[in-house]
């Protein structure tokens, strides 16, 4: 009998810790939709003068970064990071004290909603995983579900699944979610435990779109970077082995951003003057980083070779579209994607590879800045933005598709941005059920195939060269 | 310099492991066609004679069955049955003698072709992952790869990542295959092993879907069962409480068919007069039973109220379909699915549940055959049968769609069909990756929300009311 009520119990617990976070991911991405909304408004609004624009671009970084970065000090430092690379070390039985407390949740929800409202290339996983956590623990504190973590290994067992809860909630992927923070997270795993984690992500997930449904106006439960792309050729078998080359150069892509990472890292580490300098003005750093890389941005500068003006969520969506950016006639919403990957002086083939460098640096300067941030999405777009570049020279090649099919089934470019932005993240993160991410998130699985192809040489070539992002940290951090 | 070589060595071993249990499939796949043509050719061949028909409808099966209980008996009776219930115990550390070994291989592969190819209501699941583990061992043995198997610990983890393959090929379903193998056969998993089972898995998928490009004249990789269901509005979010009723009602029916199973087998045992009969003559159980099952599905009698005349997959395909059969209007493509599931005398709402029932009882019946043979996709018919059924049901009562939208986003009963099939064989086999499998083998991950929501509720019900499928068959065995 009791250990029929604790399964009830666990039951609600699972359901209300999912749709809490939910709410969480719901209300966040509405605060970090207005601010990126603010920022073009403001930019389009004030039109006649390019100066008092290049400050509207500027400064509402620069704030939020500010704010994020003094609110968090404040408040709890703790929140600052990822959180991956903590989780694992709790979920190894170390306690790291007040990380998962009530006031880091508060710091954590707060200067992440602003971090990522300033548009800085910064992603969300990893501290979903954290608030994730804090969210169980804090529901476990309550009257009601006391009894849950009064056997330890009970509680490492609601982490697990929590941290689960988080990455469903970030992408609206349950089973990817679940997946990842497996890799991410566990050494060993108990079968036993699958369940826990599933509702809990399946609740999350499914009140997650729900809300979009209800406040949004969404129509129904759609996917968070839906795609369009043909599912009656998606690929010639041939197309494969193009595939597989691109696993290749995404694993030393994602080893040299790790590489990359840790050594600017250690650098300022390193760097005794300069780091006691920044210890004492704490805002000189955020303040000059967030200014060069919102500055980068700026659509009428720099920004137009590197896609600027567009979000992140808006420059993931256009590298997945359906058609080829090289072929000659656009419809009329054709040209509102192609629009922001040309300009009059370049063409996509000048502007993706700049668009990469551009994400891969200043991703990484970005991270460095003292605020609630993840690395995912970045990654992501880099990815994106490879696989793109590799299917458009595809289709410039090969106009009439790689066989002897003519014109009938030309190669989708979107399905390569699709397997680049899988097989740099997979890298980078070293997980490989970014294949069930990837299809969860974009609702397509056509692609399921050539993705774990490419991610698992994506998985090998970067695991012969570096450490996963998550413990290459964890190393500076020791 | 030694774990270089021995890591290059699990990459070669794995890749042909997935290479070599693809091939298998896919000549498996050949033979059972081929049988299955042989059949239907000699049906409608016949067409004079009623009498000869039926004749020739019944004697291909009774002689497969027969030879494949003959030929499992001489050369190895450790072929006969699932394989997941015995794996399990192999996995825990038990050595069952001769289970894994050439023979055994043979007699499985040649009786299962014989068994699948007369037609009875089986499946190739199970069996699969027994074939997985015995090419593995045997693969371990020659000269190239003896090292593998000389740590126990290693073996096992060869073993586990053999069960993956197995289902990966049965379905190319390489996610889910890697994690329903976990699912059924382990309790705690390594995730250190996890890639293992991904790469084997993928290289598996990969050329079973390469053979069937290169062999088959498929155009590109397909999915086993694929979906043709709208993307854009798949499901209104209040269907999702009829999706979760779907839910509740698969749990009962797959604990009553576990407890069903279980009570025809115990008093099969419980019965020693005609124990003893069977025993001394071998043929007659599987004579009668064989010979019983193909009258039921004869096309010209009983079979036309459950559509006998189509082969297992098209069941699944045509329950499957994209469109309503409730509605007025049919193309001539759409008369060629319908026709199966209508006849003279009744419309489908009585025939699905005809089909259900005689599903139910003459799979379980089916299951008793001394073959090697599966309960998967029986019970996945069944699933789809009671989904469709529920989906027809909404589609009548709302011809203009569940809301406001009038007729613009009509009812798919193809998607009910589908969220059915993944929670009763979820119910059945206590898994929750179906979810993952019923997504790669349909191509389309546009139901992975409704089908998670399901999937959990079955799991949960039936859990309350039964032990798995497998556990039951290994307390029937102690």
């Amino acid at each position: 009998s009791k250990t029929v009520s604790r399964l009830g119990e666990d039951w609600v617990y699972l359901a209300m810790l999912g749709v809490v976070m939910a709410i969480i991911s719901f209300v966040m991405d509405t605060g970090i939709g207005t601010c990126n909304k603010a920022r073009t408004w403001l930019f389009f609004d004030l039109n006649q003068h390019v100066a008092l624009q290049y400050f509207a671009w500027t400064i509402l970084p620069i704030c939020l970064v500010l704010f994020s970065a003094g609110f968090t000090h404040v408040v709890a430092p703790q929140a600052i990071g990822s959180g991956i690379p903590e989780m694992k070390t709790v979920l190894r039985g170390v306690i790291l004290k007040d990380y998962l407390s009530f006031r880091t949740l508060f710091a954590k929800v707060v200067g992440l909603t602003a971090s990522l409202g300033s548009g800085m290339p910064l992603g969300k996983e990893g501290p979903f995983v954290h608030i994730g956590s804090m969210v169980a623990t804090i529901l476990a504190r309550t009257r009601m579900f006391q009894s849950i973590y009064l056997n330890q290994s009970r509680g490492m067992e609601m982490l697990a699944a929590a941290c689960a809860v988080g990455v469903a909630c970030c992408f609206a992927a349950p089973v990817g979610g679940v997946l990842m923070s497996i890799e991410v997270t566990s050494v060993y795993f108990a079968v036993r435990n699958y369940w826990r984690g599933f509702f809990a992500a399946a609740c999350g997930a499914l009140f997650f779109r729900l809300l979009a449904v209800w406040f949004q106006g969404h129509e129904t439960l759609k996917p968070v970077f839906k795609t369009y792309l043909g599912s009656e050729f998606p690929y010639d078998p041939l197309e494969l082995v193009v595939f597989a080359v691109i696993g290749a150069i995404s694993g030393l892509v994602g080893a040299g951003f790790v590489l990359c990472h840790r050594r600017y890292v250690l650098w300022m580490r390193g760097n005794k003057q300069l780091n006691a300098f920044l210890q004492k003005n704490r805002f000189i750093y955020p303040f000059f980083v967030t200014w060069f890389i919102a500055s980068i941005n700026f659509p009428f500068g720099l920004g137009q070779f590197i896609a600027g003006a567009l979000t992140t969520h808006d420059q993931v969506v256009t590298l997945f579209s359906n058609f080829s950016w090289t072929k000659s006639n656009f419809t009329v919403e054709e040209v509102t994607v192609v629009k922001h990957w040309i300009n009059p002086f370049t063409g996509i083939f000048v502007n993706i590879p700049l668009y990469m460098l551009a994400t891969f640096f200043l991703s990484i300067l970005a991270s460095t800045l003292p605020v609630p941030c993840g690395n995912f999405v970045p990654v992501f777009k880099l990815g994106a933005g490879l696989g793109r570049l590799v299917g458009e020279a595809m289709y410039y090649w090969f106009p009439g598709g790689i066989n002897y099919y003519g014109d009938r089934w030309p190669i989708v470019p979107g399905g390569y941005a699709l397997v680049g932005a899988a097989a740099v993240s997979g890298a980078v993160t070293r997980t490989i059920s970014i294949c069930v991410i990837v299809s969860e998130m974009t609702g397509q699985i056509t692609y399921i195939i050539p993705v774990m192809i490419a991610v698992l040489i994506s998985n090998a070539v970067a695991g012969l060269l570096q450490p996963s992002l998550f413990d290459s940290i964890a190393l500076i951090k020791k």
